[in-house]
């Protein structure tokens, strides 16, 4: 029997060891590793994909669900993509050793603030493999080592690619061991990892909510992660209809399963004239609508929603929709009912806009766009990890910056303290 | 009997209600808060030191020891100096709303990160009553509602002070909930705040090693903090002897036992020749040496460092010194022993310096200068209300602007993504 435990702890050292190899390469260096991996994956395209077929053919026996065999799937097309995304990973500005701060004190002491890599990375995610490069890509550029925990369903293809990976770490003087894979698909050592606050510096889960929560509810080691996406909008009473349509349809529709999608719209009351036109719009859009009792009485083919629908992220085209008093009745229901990710107002009145947006306890607050922007891509943050709602260290998009810390540098000439 | 994790929330709902109103006060609204709290406390001397007298009485029937009993001592100085902190408090910048970045995509979308507070903090703390003044302002100062925790021995006098404080805040027209202090002097009270992950966003012990490593083993709320400030000098070969000598007795003598005191000497094998008059100098300025063989070699005075010197905080006039081989073995020695707060080099050669505090896994790293300026008010913070050796959001100096996160705000004018 295995002792996951002390596994995760040596994963850890040799993942430390790695991670001060990394912290001291060059940025050629962890690049050329990257795009040396990325070479790798389109060298190796007829062995990664059947290591993909050994994973399909065992998703097929266990009747694995049609959408989740195609997440688990791999092509030429999404090898390419792999690829293609490790290459433009390597193209973004390095983070770290940046200068963020510089100032000397009277007594000639100079300080710096300089951008550090966090350390060891754990990644834990569900069935696409395409997350094993991606996410350890994020985490190599920026000067960490990771410790990949992928989804058993998909372990001969994470496998595959991982090693890919490493080979195209080491081929550029890196460490194998600055991405390292969990080599064991036993549940316990997701526990293990979890526990292991020694070891690990941050855990990043990458999958659904069953995962988020577990992650959040076991870890001692710090997570950065969202659980809920359910965001909200508010037209004030001053939005013009045109962009409130838009921007509403959009927020929603465009996408309606990613984590920046709308699922609740709160309208003022003193809007309530265009309302109809615009509910008529979401249903010819296929939006289900599900409204209080004023919203209701509008248009027969809205549903009446259930106390649960204001704590509910549909993922799906179904939006709930309330007629509020003001501003402030608005932001009680988003603070009653909101998860803190990414919240907007659509409105003319500028002041009105300010007094919401300061209002609001989100990490991402929208004014006058659709909340679909909250994305590290859209930011220009070249890629991200996920989306953060916790309060410290990074919130909202997770990219290259957020997966750096800092440490002090003082720089003196002999300098007693007095 | 008390429900102690439903006590906890109950303060915690209280807290995250002031929080809110306290995010949107105005700086002059806090900043006259603290400035008539500080009044009150002159006025109100004579209650506060009666208040002190029955925690003196009770220490006295308690046997506290004389160090104790001193840390838990209030007399009209000392309520003055409180009094005067939080005036130097409410003179700080303001360190909320602050624009961290503000850059427009390509699209149009003006984003801005702005500073905002954390929301609920928890203070868990020892004898000495001033805690908490200067804790719960800075606190406050920056937006952030605090839930005090004081140790059982000062209670009369930290609910006195947290009186003032809070009708302070009262008195600008604040919640007084923005300050709200555990009524119980339960322990059980201290595990119920560090389990209260939904309630709470932060804690920082100010304490003892003891209190620390409790927080940290039980929290599940995030904590700022350090455990041990084991602290490291390395002399390189290139550095200037009368330089060493003064950094090195100021780092070690100047006050042993604050967390940024020197307490291990690593010195580079090739300045061994100036290595007997240093040692001499330590002794003559009362400083106990314990060293590795080759130390010993050079003073029959120095004693013999066991293992367990090298992991040793002693926070008293001793040293233990290696003689090594070069900076990576300084480094190997730092990575093995060290406690990731404050480690440094002196060195005349720049690029020497450069090399190794680049390579210093410590929150600060410095160069040529005493590792007693590991302090806020040294850094330029103004004040702090602790050292964080963790790795995210905060390192080194806490103060105002480390108890801060930030909010990022989208503005648009109706983009919607393609």
């Amino acid at each position: 029997m295995i002792d996951h435990d002390q596994l995760i702890e040596s994963l850890g050292q040799s993942g430390r060891a790695a991670a001060r190899q990394l912290a001291h390469s060059t940025a050629e260096q962890r690049n050329g590793g990257l795009i040396a991996a990325a070479e790798l994956i389109g060298q190796r395209q007829s062995e990664l994909l059947s290591a993909n077929q050994a994973d399909l053919a065992s998703a097929d026996a266990r009747g694995l669900a049609p959408a989740m065999v195609d997440r688990l799937r791999l092509d030429p097309d999404r090898l390419d993509a792999i690829a293609d995304g490790l290459t433009s990973i390597a193209q973004l500005p390095d983070p770290i050793d940046r200068v963020l701060a510089d100032w000397t004190q009277p007594n000639g002491l100079q300080i710096q603030r300089i951008a550090v890599p966090i350390g060891v990375i754990g990644v834990i995610y569900e069935s696409r493999p395409n997350v094993t490069i991606d996410a350890a890509a994020l985490c190599v550029k920026s000067g960490n080592a990771v410790i990949l925990r992928g989804g058993s369903e998909a372990v001969n293809s994470n496998r595959a690619l991982h090693e890919a990976l490493s080979d195209g770490l080491e081929q550029a003087g890196l460490s194998a061991e600055a991405a390292q894979f969990v080599p064991t698909q036993d549940r316990d050592a997701v526990g293990a990892l979890l526990r292991a606050h020694q070891s690990l510096d941050l855990v990043v889960p990458r999958g659904g909510k069953g995962l988020v929560k577990r992650v959040q509810d076991e870890a001692r080691v710090p997570v950065l992660a969202h659980l809920d996406g359910n965001n909200h909008l508010y037209i004030d009473a001053s939005a013009d209809p045109e962009m409130a349509k838009n921007i509403v349809i959009n927020a929603k529709m465009r996408r309606p399963g990613i984590c920046g999608a709308l699922e609740t719209l709160l309208i003022d009351q003193a809007w309530s004239d265009n309302a109809p036109k615009l509910l008529t719009d979401l249903i010819e859009s296929g939006c289900e609508l599900r409204g209080d009792e004023s919203i209701c009485a509008m248009d027969s083919a809205i549903n009446a929603a259930q106390p649960d629908d204001w704590d509910t992220e549909y993922l799906a085209p179904t939006l709930s929709i309330r007629l509020v008093e003001d501003s402030d009745d608005a932001l009680d229901h988003i603070q009653r009912h909101g998860s803190g990710h990414t919240d907007g107002i659509i409105a003319e009145d500028t002041d009105a806009a300010q007094y919401f947006l300061a209002r609001l306890d989100s990490a991402i607050a929208v004014h006058n766009a659709s909340t679909q922007f909250a994305d590290g891509g859209e930011f220009g943050f070249g890629a991200e990890i996920g989306i953060a709602t916790g309060r410290l260290h990074a919130r909202g998009p997770v990219g290259l910056e957020q997966l750096t810390t800092f440490q002090y540098r003082v720089m003196g000439s002999g300098q007693t303290r007095p």
